[in-house]
């Protein structure tokens, strides 16, 4: 039997970190970069404090998030050995239900309907491995837990961190051989 | 910690049974019963082959679905012991997703969106039990499994049975005291 992987969409398969700086330019006409958001928490990112829930309550936000670099060519690799979840913490956000189904079809089709799962937290989620950027959701995790690189968790040193798709490929495929990372 | 639960939606606390029934009726003018439907797939419950599929697929049907009979004051109870996670597969239905969000906030309000999950399959959801209707979805299920009686599963032997919410409630009180049903 395959093992089995649920994979964050936010800040793992989507680049959410540059969607922000993007809206957020087209808001207040400043360009920020990466650099600037780097050990903040999502409330504090900006100058304006809770922002980025605004733009995450916007129509279309969740629709037009770019895909993270290399995502889509790791996740048909993967699909080969593990078996994929697309586990997504969107319950908050109600209206990013359908924005974020039309968007895994657009640019991952290749996963399919069975596979994906829209939550409130991940407590009740077992899979032998999460890719998350959210500290809590892999805190909250019995698996082997793999944190995604983000400007809101560069000061956390709990779990094995990937910086990107390749090394996340990297770690995963050798855990086909070891079971521990 | 309190004991968790997964509460499928459609069957256990939406009864989609006698909502099949009102729109056939709607549609054909012709009255069924439950009893007509008895040990009968979703495919073949009604003369016309796949009716269930497109009811289902019809805009506003998952929001009118009426409430179970008890289900609310079961799951109000039911809160104050356990962890309950309302955890609906609703992704082979795309519109329903937001349909079913909007149902469960008018219906359910006390169950906040953290503790709500629309997916797939649901073989990566780990709770100590779950209710459901569906037999795919037990099989798949490592906790002890509750089935609700439903005309699709009447045959079927391999799980305790409750024909309504006032014998869920009975069940699930006495595996406070002893584990095993």
């Amino acid at each position: 039997m395959k093992k089995t992987i649920a994979l964050d969409m936010d800040g793992v398969i989507a680049d959410v970190e540059s969607h922000y700086l993007t809206w957020y330019e087209n808001e207040f006409g400043i360009k920020l970069t990466k650099k600037d958001l780097l050990g903040k928490s999502h409330d504090d990112a900006f100058p304006q404090f809770g922002i980025i829930r605004k733009f995450a309550s916007t129509p279309d936000f969740f629709l037009t998030i770019p895909v993270m670099d290399g995502a889509v060519e790791a996740l048909r690799e993967l699909m080969t050995t593990f078996d994929i979840y697309i586990v997504s913490a969107a319950m908050e956000y109600p209206q990013s239900l359908p924005e974020k189904l039309t968007w895994l079809n657009k640019h991952f089709p290749f996963i399919g309907w069975r596979n994906i799962i829209f939550c409130g937290n991940k407590n009740i989620i077992a899979t032998d491995y999460m890719i998350d950027d959210q500290i809590l959701n892999l805190d909250n995790f019995s698996g082997t837990s793999i944190l995604f690189d983000a400007f809101h968790n560069v000061d956390h040193k709990d779990y094995a961190r990937v910086f990107n798709w390749k090394e996340a490929l990297q770690v995963l495929k050798a855990t086909l051989n070891n079971d521990s990372i």
